[in-house]
């Protein structure tokens, strides 16, 4: 019999935990922050709370009662990716399961410890990196193995838990991308040696969306367009986007170059994860571009830029408007920064609908139009599975049951829909979970 | 001094019909119908109504004080490209402007020749076919320049009117797409050759939406994704796109033959536009496809793809679902064919926002999923420019004064808001008029 | 142990059917249309079709498997109000459950008479009249009683099976209203004395909007400001609602005459209905309003308003914009009459949220505002329960089960969300039905 | 020749201020401030900002230019009523027009005064209170008329500047409501014998929205449902509402008797509009109710009513979830409040439609549901008239020229829309107008 137990991430978007056991012998799969309450309730220093209040504040998955009564069989914490909604409560939650590893791919886990070193917090567990295509014996009777799959961030894995009464695939974020601009496609073959898995546990991020999500090419062709065929020789040309999508600030590089700008990547998430792919060696952006985190290196950067607008490309934080990011503070005056009539500001992201960000978002946005700038937007793809990826999932790994996760009941409501259009039955081999409950498979 | 008639085309999105005059020489741009109404009243065969029955029912602009004013100091009828909102009203009004020859790019006169074979019709005028980049003297004071631009259909150009008192610019539906899967780019070279223009008149139809206009080519990765990395191997493919879109019909073409599978081009108006753009040797679609107009043709071609669902890519006619189309009868058991279960029916198109088209694309939706069909939608980018792109039009030309055209207040409220950002004012350089109305330019 | 057989209504908004098993005796709680089938597939004449053809367009619910197994347990059939989606099927499928009576009330069966001498069908099962706040023995162990309850027409009831095992409320479609137009409130001392029920079976119709459905009082006065307070004093005024809302109706008579005009009612269903409420001794609107329900009558009588306009207020059927009914075709001249500027329609209902609705209602707003004709919508309160509603109920009975019913599975997730919260289990005491699907409750 | 200046609340909804010549002869109607600004920018303490700051922050209309041509021949100001986007800016503004009196109605006087006291601002212009229906001859040729109008503050005016060339009628914010809860309707004699008017001037804040605004008579009914029949008789009570809508706080005040509960009052600027209306003798809520203004005393009532929760009713500040309002500080426990489960807190208002409010509304709801409350929204209806009451207004006036003021470029080609309907052409009787330009009329 393997049981799921659903700790968090069934009864919204966020806070990951989802425990899976065989026998005496449990594996706790992602282990992560709820964004949506970080941004709003913190202003996005979470990483500083206490558990105590991280649990008080709904921003971690409560995992007290599954902690008294199955921590002791706890073997392992493994992270599917380095988004703080998957990996951001570990430090503060991994030391109450001591003698379980960490485990992850090379730039989860460096994204882990820089996590750590940021905030000054260290944990005691074994920190152990494991790359794609690799697996592990984590106990006696379980085995980990990890499926690449392309995502919105580096090294992101489907997790294969081989137990002795079959497979749990663990695919928490994930899309099929033929033509990512690094790194590879998902590993079909891994997963077609796989089939027909036991369980298959899977986000419903965006599986409301009805056909295929596009390639991350596309935002290469977007970008060529509105950098290379927009009149702006004489303007400052600056781009924002998502700190932990590294291809995509690698590429946005490359084009600077191109365009015969020199790059100047600014703000303190993205050096730290373009450090942490820098350690893997998967880039080498500072190489090819200045990337300064500090703010006395920034406002420098920024006076330079300022002389001289048609040679530099600026890659900067705050693509969902946040007061302290970057591009905020060059907007409100707060860095020693004017923009001027037709700069262009693109935003390689979209809004991620939580009433603070499309507030911020809003607000900087109208900012900007007031200083006369231009302003292209939505200059991105998801990096989540949509309906007909979900389907093409489940075909090929024919699994015996589904148990949707990664959403609040109308999301996984989605995911039976679909479930149920392809012969399951609900309650029966596709599962509806929340938040505490668990799921017993024989 | 210059006036500007406003016809048709300034109180809604359609009909369009304005005339350029100078002293005693009037120049026609465009005569074309009000789409909604032709779909919505008289199920698309608007093209057999008389005259009189097109104005009573508006499809028409209503061309009559106009015509009993001036109509005999009209020099030439000038359609900017083959849709018929531009160009479908020449066969029923063309003939009341009787010395005008009409002139067109090559592929719009042959459409217009279709268009009329079709239906019976004959006009007087004389027809004249001008290519892009080159000139005609109208008439004793005023010379025509075609220039060309890239749109949803072929040939498209902006018309330039040379007078004595300066340029008037029409551009009436245009796009800037650097990557046009098939023909040039918008001669850039030739509008800055005409900078600064007296007038601009330019079409608002997407000046709401930010940002700048995708190319082609993100339809082309699009395609690609769908059609060659979706479980598919077993299953029909059909894809529906607009019938006078041939490049992306070209493209289409091509794909199938990347996926080894032979191409079927289905429907009575696919069959045309073909044809017309065949006659100017602009593609050569029926040496790679089997394109079919004819019932009897059809029915043959889907009894033999059905038997073997792999071997055939379907390019039919129907893409906002209308009753009559072949996808429609298809989906109703009209025609003897038979869906299947994970068959791949792909939408290469957006819901034009009418109600009635609406109606038609949930219903055939809807249809479809109850067959247990795979549908993938809105794999498409507009042939209209945004926001961004007017911004770089008129940057380009630098206008005196700036006339916004086709579409209604609201419609047209967008571009005067443009417009005042970059410093024109309302009323003194650019100008709402409704249809019926004219303004005079000193 | 009781048993829920989800025949029909558990997968879609509509062909409500629920039977409810107590060891070998059944009773089947109401059997009707899929009524946006109906309307889309068939142009409304769904009743004159064979049972087979409504099997087979999905019309009805597919009730063969149970039949098969159970239908010689079931001892009556009983529709909760005058709804086609809860009474439509009957005529066609009651023959097969031939011991069973159908039991309603007087205003229900009333309907179902008329709608079979309509179409000229007759059903063998003896139809009984039982009145709200009384009760009648169906079987050996199974007692039912009609609760009151305000809807949008008249009669309805929630109805309670007294079983060995406890009650079985069934609450599908229902409203608070303190002070309805007629009739009376809900009858909360009965419900209170059926406290605390074995299971709650209630409808989702709206559970999604959040706070409390306002009162048809609020209609009276939107009517009020709309009738009284325009400037409307020579103009042809024109209502249009349901037909099945005969309070509604009655209340609009009112009005007439407050304004001294006479009321003319046109149009079949408002006929039928007004017939099987006056039957009733419920209303008497033919002695207070001309009522014409056959199309030479409704064209006498439009010819003597179109010459009097200021005296005469019509109310007529097609409030959906559906083709067939009177506003359409006066408004397409189909009937001999012509509107004039300013005269004044006033829709009196929403548009229900179905593709096919919302064409034919931009169709015939788009064509009346063509002949100048003022438009007054949304004088509208709906005659379903909200999300605080439903907290009430079910803070009111405290069901140990509760079954939410009407609505596919993203409305069933809506009730689902609001039962957790009051501390609700899913998969325990909440419970998520199919249609096919059976719970047994011990 | 009139002229009418339009200086501010022509390009966007707010910083109303228009100026209309005869002569040598100017009167300013209202001077108010643009609050999204004040809102978003300044946490809404935008009173204590000097003017200079103002200005550059876009709060004030920028009246600089007008001043120093034409500062001298203002020979009165006249705002129509109390709310800030209409008087806002008075404090701040009318010093520099030193001659020129403030005239407004005794109530809208009074919340100036207020204003000023608050902030210990001080002008020296003079107060004139001016009753609805009477006349004051502000100079030699200009008579300014006040018409009684309804809106959602208290003695709100058309305002009637009677010249030798003709009426201009203002009418910047009115609805028609025939059953207001306090006060009369709108003065339909007065306007009748204006008739026809040269110009009118007035808003198009709602008229987008088809039909005709609702009856603040139908909030009541709204209200007597949910206060009087929901399960809350344990539970505590709280409704938040426009401090400025007097009208309705009273009314919730007799409804809190009526379910014999006491009314607390809390809330600055409640207490500042409260105070206001009881110096004119329009109502006596500190009479029924207790009313607190101050910090200290708003939380011993809470105090209080936390332990009776029966017994109160509260109505307090923060309808738009403005983090520094008392139901704010209640949810967020900055006040020593606690909110139970089933607690009732009800939004007697609409979000207004900036992001900064969606934000807002959205956190405070979220942590309200947190805390197990029950919410209810939208009991209200707007205080400004629809698309079909502006119709009547003009039926009514018959004016020879209209000019939309209150909205940017998209709300007053709406306004222009319905002009052409009724026969109206741009330009030469309906105009566009923008901030800073003026308008001549012979």
């Amino acid at each position: 019999m393997i049981t799921i137990h659903a700790i968090g991430g069934y009864s919204q978007i966020g806070k990951n935990m989802t425990a899976v056991q065989w026998k005496d012998e449990i594996v706790i799969l992602d282990c992560g922050f709820w964004m949506e309450k970080v941004i709003s309730f913190e202003n996005g220093s979470a990483s500083e709370l206490e558990l105590s209040e991280l649990y008080r504040l709904g921003i971690v998955a409560d995992d007290k009662e599954f902690r008294r009564k199955y921590g002791n069989m706890v073997k392992a914490i493994i992270p599917s990716h380095a988004h703080l909604d998957h990996v951001g409560a570990i430090p503060a939650m991994a030391s109450n399961y001591r003698g379980a590893p960490v485990i992850g791919t090379p730039f989860t886990i460096e994204v882990l410890n820089s996590l750590m070193k940021d905030k000054g917090k260290k944990i005691k567990n074994k920190l152990v990196k494991l790359n794609a295509g690799s697996s592990y014996q984590v106990s006696k009777n379980i085995l980990v193995e990890f499926v690449y799959a392309t995502h919105s961030t580096l090294q992101t894995v489907m997790i294969a838990l081989h137990t002795p009464d079959g497979i749990v695939l663990y695919a928490n974020d994930w899309k099929f991308d033929e033509y990512p601009s690094l790194g590879r496609r998902t590993d079909y073959d891994a997963l077609r040696k796989l089939t027909p898995v036991k369980v298959l546990i899977s986000d419903t991020t965006r599986i409301g969306r009805e056909s295929k999500t596009h390639s991350e090419s596309i935002v290469k062709d977007m970008l060529r367009d509105v950098l290379l065929w927009t009149e702006n020789k004489e303007n400052l040309v600056l781009i924002t986007t998502y700190a932990s999508h590294i291809a995509r600030v690698n590429m946005i590089v490359d084009f600077a170059h191109e365009m015969k700008r020199q790059p100047l990547v600014l703000g303190r998430s993205l050096a730290n994860y373009i450090d942490a792919a820098e350690n893997c060696g998967l880039v080498d952006i500072s190489g090819k571009a200045k990337v300064c985190g500090w703010k006395h290196q920034i406002v420098k950067e920024l006076k330079r830029a300022m002389k001289n607008r048609g040679n530099y490309l600026l890659i900067v934080t705050g693509n969902q408007g946040e007061p302290n990011a970057v591009l905020s503070r060059m907007a409100t005056h707060e860095f020693p920064f004017e923009f001027r009539k037709d700069d262009q500001v693109i935003f390689c992201s979209e809004v991620i609908p939580a009433p603070i960000n499309m507030a911020n978002r809003a607000y900087i946005e109208k900012n900007l139009k007031n200083q006369s700038v231009r302003i292209f937007k939505d200059i991105h793809v998801s990096g989540h599975a949509s309906r007909e990826d979900h389907r093409d999932l489940i075909n090929i790994l024919k699994p015996k049951h589904y148990v949707p996760t990664h959403g609040g009941i109308n999301k996984i409501a989605k995911a039976v829909e679909l479930a149920m259009e392809m012969g399951y039955d609900l309650g029966k081999n596709v599962h509806i979970l929340q938040d505490g409950q668990k799921l017993e498979i024989k």
